[in-house]
Order: C-alpha cells, then sequence, then structure tokens
C-alpha cells in the first residue's frame, strides 16, 4: 500500500510514536494535577514537557500559553467561541475548512456576528488586497488558514497585520495543514493564535491538537468549557490563569506523550529538510503532471507558496472512479469527493465534480513517488484507449 | 507499587487496551468519515463497532445515539451548553464534580441560566425529596452524577422523573464514576442523556469519552462545537443528524479501538461479577476500618449504595502526609486533597481539610487490600506512638 493521504492524518508515524503510546498506557498514565502521587506527577511532566516543545515551535510566550484540545476543530471553536461578543466581525476566506467556515456561520445564524471572506485567485490564493474593503469599526479578528486543505496552498499570513487599518485586530491562523511542514510562529507571522492539530504534519495521534495564543488574545477571550482543573478545586468558577483557564477535563496524556515523539522527529530532521524534500518531490510531480493532458491540477503549479497537497480532476474519470482505481490496481490511497472546504471548491472550479486530492507526507518516498506517477500514466493511457 | 486512584483513572488496563491503541497506530489510524479508501473505512468500522457496544451498555436507541467527546467533561459541557437557553432553570446537587457545577455556574454567571442544588445527607446521598421545593415551571433540566467520584456514593438518579411534577424535564447523568462498575441505561433509569468518560471504569485510554442521548432530547439541543464532519460537506451549516451534529473534526480513533477492548472486557466479565468482587473488597475494608479510630470514613458506611471510592481523613495526620507516607512507606498510590467537588466537601465536612480517596479497580486484588489494611493500621499505629 501507497500512502497518499497525508493531509487527512499522516502515516506512517515515526516508531517512537506508537512506542510512547503504548508504554504511556502500560506503565500508567496517570491524571495529570489531580494529586501529588508519582503516577499524576508523572503525566503532569508529559504534558509539560510536550508544551515546551510547541512553545518553542509556535513561539509562544510561555509553555503555558499552548492549550491542549482533542483536535484543531475543537480548538478554533473554542477561540471563535471565546472570543466573540455580540455585534462582532470577522474576516475569513473562502479557502477556510469547515472547521472554521461552520462556527462562523453557526455564530452569523444565531445573531452574534456577522463576517465576510476574502477570495482566492486561481491558484487557491487568498486575495489580501481585499482586506482593506472588508474591515470594519466592529472587526475583531481575522482567521485564515496558513495552508489550503484542499491545494496546499500557502498564504502569506504574516503579512495580514500590515494591511490592517486597526493593528489590534486578533489575527488567529489554522495551521492544520502546515505545521510539522513549514515554520509558523506567533512572533515571525505576527498572529495572536495558532490552532494546531496533531496527528497531520506533526506526526502525532489522532486526538491531539491545541492551539498557542498571546498573553493579549487570552485577555480578551473567556473559557468555553469549564470543569475540573485540578487547581482552584475549592472554587466554582473556572481558574482564569493559562493553561487551566481552556483545559478542564483529564487530558488525553498517552496521545501527547506520543505527540511529543512526533515533534521530537520533526525538531531534529528540521523543517528546513522537510521542506527542501518536499519540494523536490513536488517539482518531479508537478513537471510529470504537466504531460498528462487528462489532468488538471487545482491549485499552485510551482513548488514555491505550497505544500504537497494536490487536488486534481480527470478529463474522462470522476474523482471517486480515480480514487478507486488508484487504490484497486495500484495499492495507492488518495482521497476523492469534497475535502470539507466547499467555497475552496467553488473558488478553483471543483464545486460541482470534487476532485482526487493526493498529498504526501514525511515519509512519502521517490519510489512511491515514481509508482504513482506510473499509475497516473496508465489511468490517462487507459482513457485514451492506448492500453486494453 | 499499588495503585489505589481508580477514581482518577484505571490502571492497569486490560493487555488488549493497549495492545489495540498501539496496533491501530501502527497499521494506520485512518481519518474515519473523509473518503472512501481503506484506511478511511478501517477507521470508520472502529467507530461504529465501539458505538455498538456503548449503545448496548446505555441502552441508547441507535448506534448513532452515542456521541464521542475526549472526556466526559467535553461530553457534559456539550450537553449542558447545547441545550441550555437563556431563562432556562436547572437542578443539581451539592455533590456534583466541578465539571457540572463550573459550567452551570459560568452560564449563570452570564446570566443565561440559574439553577439550585439539592443536598446530601451525611453518607453523600443527595436528598431527593427537596426536588419538588427546587421544581420551577422554567426548569429544563435535571443534571446528577450517578456515583459520587468523592464519597462513591450511588444517587438514586431512576427516581428523579418520578419526583418531577413537569415530567419533560430533560435528566441528565454523569456517569464518571459509575459506567463500568455499574449499570446504568438511558432506559432502566428513565434519563435523557447519559455523559461517560472513556478512561476510568470502561477502562479505555484518557481522550475518550461522550455521551448518549435519548431522540427527544436530541431534538431539543443545538451542537456547540461545529466544523467538518465529513458529511454535507459543501453546506456551510453543521448537519442535523446525529452521531454528525455532535463529531465535528478528527476523532481518537486508535484511543476509541482501545475503549472498545476495555468495553468487550467488562461485557465479557459483566458487570454482576465486578459489582460482586467489589462488594466483597468494600466490606473487608469498611469493617477494618471500623477499627482504626484514627481514621474518619466520609460517605456509605455500607457496602450497599456505593462504589469503592472512599474519603476519608486521619485524626493526627492531614490528607497530604499521609497520601506521602502511603506512598513513600508503603507503595500505595492514592490521592490526597481536594477533589474537584467544593461543595460535597462541604457537605461531607472536608472543605477546610481535605481528604484522602482510596479508590480501587477492576484489577485490585486481595493481597493488595490486606496491604492497604496493613499500611492503614501501621500509619494509626504510628501516630499514637505505638512504634517507632
Amino acid at each position: 500500500m501507497i500512502y497518499m493521504d497525508n493531509a487527512s492524518t499522516t502515516w506512517k508515524k515515526p516508531p517512537a510514536v506508537s512506542d510512547t503510546v503504548y508504554r504511556s498506557l502500560q506503565e500508567g498514565a496517570g491524571n495529570p494535577g489531580r494529586g501529588a502521587n508519582a503516577v499524576s506527577l508523572g503525566s503532569s511532566g508529559i504534558l509539560l514537557r510536550t508544551r515546551g516543545l510547541l512553545m518553542e515551535l509556535f513561539q509562544a510566550p510561555q509553555p503555558e500559553n499552548v492549550i491542549f484540545k482533542a483536535s484543531v476543530t475543537d480548538a478554533l471553536n473554542t477561540l471563535l467561541l471565546g472570543l466573540l461578543k455580540p455585534g462582532d466581525h470577522v474576516i475569513s476566506s473562502v479557502m477556510e475548512h469547515n472547521s472554521v467556515l461552520r462556527p462562523l456561520e453557526h455564530l452569523k445564524q444565531k445573531g452574534i456576528i456577522t463576517y465576510d471572506l476574502l477570495g482566492a485567485d486561481e491558484e487557491g490564493r487568498i486575495l489580501l488586497q481585499e482586506l482593506p474593503q472588508l474591515e470594519r469599526p466592529e472587526t475583531r479578528a481575522v482567521i485564515l488558514s496558513h495552508v489550503s486543505n484542499l491545494t496546499g496552498t500557502l498564504q502569506p499570513i504574516e503579512k495580514v497585520r500590515e494591511k490592517l487599518k486597526n493593528k489590534d485586530i486578533f489575527i488567529l491562523a489554522d495551521a492544520a495543514q502546515s505545521a510539522g511542514y513549514l515554520p509558523v510562529g506567533l512572533i515571525s507571522h505576527d498572529l495572536d493564535a495558532i490552532a494546531f492539530t496533531g496527528h497531520k504534519g506533526l506526526l502525532g495521534p489522532q486526538g491531539t491538537g491545541g492551539f498557542a495564543l498571546s498573553d493579549r488574545l487570552n485577555a480578551a477571550m473567556e473559557p468555553v468549557f469549564t470543569g475540573g482543573t485540578g487547581s482552584d478545586s475549592l472554587s466554582l468558577h473556572q481558574p482564569m490563569f493559562l493553561p487551566d483557564k481552556f483545559e478542564s477535563g483529564t487530558q488525553n496524556v498517552a496521545g501527547i506523550a506520543g505527540l511529543a515523539e512526533g515533534i521530537k522527529y520533526i525538531k531534529e530532521l528540521s523543517l528546513d529538510i522537510i521542506r527542501t524534500n518536499h519540494q523536490r518531490l513536488t517539482e518531479v510531480f508537478l513537471q510529470e503532471l504537466s504531460t498528462l493532458p487528462e489532468i488538471t491540477l487545482h491549485g499552485p503549479a510551482t513548488s514555491a507558496g505550497r505544500v504537497p497537497n494536490f487536488s486534481m480532476t480527470f478529463a474522462t474519470l470522476n474523482p471517486s472512479e480515480a480514487a478507486f482505481r488508484l487504490e484497486q490496481d495500484f495499492g495507492i490511497i488518495v482521497r476523492s469527493g469534497y475535502h470539507c472546504a466547499p467555497l475552496a471548491h467553488k473558488a478553483m472550479g471543483t464545486f460541482e465534480t470534487g476532485s482526487v486530492r493526493i498529498s504526501f507526507g514525511h515519509f512519502t518516498t521517490e519510489t512511491e513517488l515514481i509508482q504513482l506517477i506510473q499509475a497516473l500514466r496508465t489511468l490517462c493511457e487507459v482513457q485514451h484507449g492506448r492500453l486494453p
């Protein structure tokens, strides 16, 4: 099997990830912050160390400014629901995943907020020049994906602030598709929050994720979910210090222990090397794709300004058929259909058809790429009657 | 090490739990409901099978009426925030965990709801007879823990509906401390929702949990967190069918695969046998405790109407000292301090001191119990100067 659905969830993971999850479950993942026994303290240490790794990765001011959530979706909901107040206006883009669009639409339907969306060009790059027209006195936040889950397009989120008249507007980034592939930091990218998932580029298990946030944003937010934190236990009020303010209930300790191993793997390899490898594979792939007129790529046609998520359609095969054939005939796992980004499909002209998404991961090899290209070539030739 | 903090998180787990989590991570936990490839479909199957097991356990009408959340805290927040509307009144009790009290208090502080709390007797049993005085025309829900996390007291939640004038009030149970130890079902206990955690009595990994709900309650609720569901991908609106209505983002597939193994273990052993074992251990323990005047038990003094969570204080040792000594001198892991249930501590007279909580699990043995008793006896004798 050749796995090329890494934008959904990465696989394989470094062996240390599953080994550590296993050991954590075997040796006893205690309940961090609950009691002072060895098992509980061991778990607290796991959370603290992983927070430290994520703090460095995302340039958070303190480990406590890294909040664990079960998914990037939970992280984005916590950020939006915890920040936005009646009358607020939000700017986002047509390239967003439903994890951003649906919370915004839900808040709009309830009459709490209004929002406007930046458009995108034919490569899926958001039209930042539209920002000044969309900004209003009541604009409270801009929320944008760093990389499109559909087209792989890298968005210029670091340039958002300079386009805003009101520099106090909060800028939130959805780094679901970029964390672990590209640098993204609160400081370097001038952001107030970075929402991340553990199970994609960071190579951790599913059920991990969260967000890093600035102190400025924290001061403007209230908790959404509240409950036991193991702190201020005698109070009926949620503690207002980080990370407890946003972390109630038992954390996924074994998963977070595994996530730390994924992050360590990435740090040791370095984002530079990861990026260089991906660009090399991308260049080969794009070159080959350009020789297959049966296939239309929807997204950046060069390796710059993208990660290796490729959205494509076939002239004579619908996406489900193409994906089915890739899996059945060639053992290549890709994703077909709609990719939880309805307006991005509209912007890219694939709203009626859906698309095939092929996404490389950290462990995609040149051999696999050659097999993929050969498979696509065969599929196209069969379609043109050149093979039986 | 003798682990007696099972009310925080159970340990050990059946070997199949960690084995399955490991295998799931190794073999590829795909992204369920996203695409139709083998990896994604395999993960969908894991969720469906686990839903089926939980449906049976909690008597849900359909597997879809079981919703996965990362913790019982997330489940309780989703239930309360999804159900309650401005002006609603809620009845709960002083015996609740902060995972219920803090969301209620938070909603009250925001001016959305009001709530009243049932009191408790000296064994921590809620005073159901107070219900008629607390019920109001605007009462929308009663939310109660099935078993107290502090005292282990089993609450008569199955008798709530008969005490209510308005039979349409929704009854929600927090089964964090009972699921996997005692039967609790939507039908048998006349409930509208059961919130559960995976990592305690159900023997699954941390990061798993959720709720089972009736169709009637579902019809009255709206989603809280929204986002990608892999369904209705072209719509900006959260799907209104179960389980997608309440499940956005990637689930903790490996964790849920492990949870299924925990539930299977319990089903094979049977709740009857688990209960019988626990009652036998409890009777021995209570008998021995009654011979130690240094120790005051706060909770039911008989094995009936409780699970083996024991909250206690020492005449001459504070709880942290006692717990520290148990761990250092005898290798026994317990929890000391406050147990995220402030009003329960008040009701039990341990608000000033906190308590030591000793909680047995599925794998607590008679040998361990004997060692515990011996340790407590030694601790008490040392305190009275009868030993060096």
